[in-house]
């Protein structure tokens, strides 16, 4: 099974996908990596843009499954609208594409790869490379942020199964 | 020249496309209405069938320019996160098409189409009635909304193209 995580955002949308190995004998990275848009040119534009490599990025790595950080409304008004732009344009893109997709919240990530909800973020990234077996830091941040939202994906994916079955 | 105004939205996403009468005598409805999506399906196929939905209208009426609500984070933080996941994917959707795109306040569209910034919604529906020739009521009122717009780019129009002739 591949999982493609994605870490929505206008400025940089961090994406990292993984497949399961059989049998639960861990994952491994498929590709890791970051979508950027200009920082100058208008909105309407990036976003249009990050639709077209959005589509090209699971059009190229055709993910059973697609997770996405679930949007909240913190402190910067500016950026949450960006990033809740760019979640949405995930989202429909990743459905339409005809993967399961699931949202999680940053506390769920933190608890499924480092153990815990308080996890600091360089915690979070260690995990990551620790569970795939990668030497080199994940850079930037967000790219490490998405694979982690594909590893806790993978984490639920037992109990999502089981749950399918029952219905 | 055909606008295509866009309320966004989950539940109900409005839209109005006019057309303007050659040499400036005023503008006729082409058509007006509602997208809706079901409100107990999960997000991520909300918004998957929003961005079909979007982009079929897109592809059918083929507007020069789609003119979209500009977002802006009030009361409601659940359903402000709704309103700017649908704004991102129809400006996406306005842009891939090729549509000139342009995003609007709500009170710069009150003070374009009832000529103040603090107009009520049923003296803006009345306005846009009036701009248009229609007799019948406009509903919903995301729908009359939706048509403010795209008689709020129009109206913004001229001074833009005059903009774009000088630069």
């Amino acid at each position: 099974m591949f999982v493609l995580g994605i870490d929505p955002g206008l400025s940089r949308c961090g994406y990292g996908c993984v497949e399961a190995r059989p049998g639960g004998r861990g994952a491994r990275a498929v590709a890791v990596g970051v979508l950027k848009t200009p920082v100058d040119a208008p909105v309407p534009a990036r976003l249009a843009e990050l639709q077209r490599e959005l589509r090209a990025l699971i059009a190229e790595l055709r993910p059973d499954a697609v997770a996405v950080e679930r949007v909240f409304f913190q402190s910067n008004v500016r950026t949450a609208i960006g990033v809740a732009q760019a979640s949405g344009l995930a989202l429909a893109e990743a459905v339409n594409a005809g993967a399961t997709v699931a949202e999680y919240t940053p506390n769920q990530v933190k608890e499924a790869v480092a153990g815990w909800g308080g996890a600091e973020k360089a915690e979070v990234e260690r995990m990551v490379r620790a569970l795939l077996g990668i030497d080199q830091p994940l850079r930037p941040v967000d790219a490490a942020d998405a694979t982690a939202l594909a590893l806790c994906h993978l984490a639920h994916a037992p109990r999502l199964a089981r749950l399918a079955a029952r219905s």
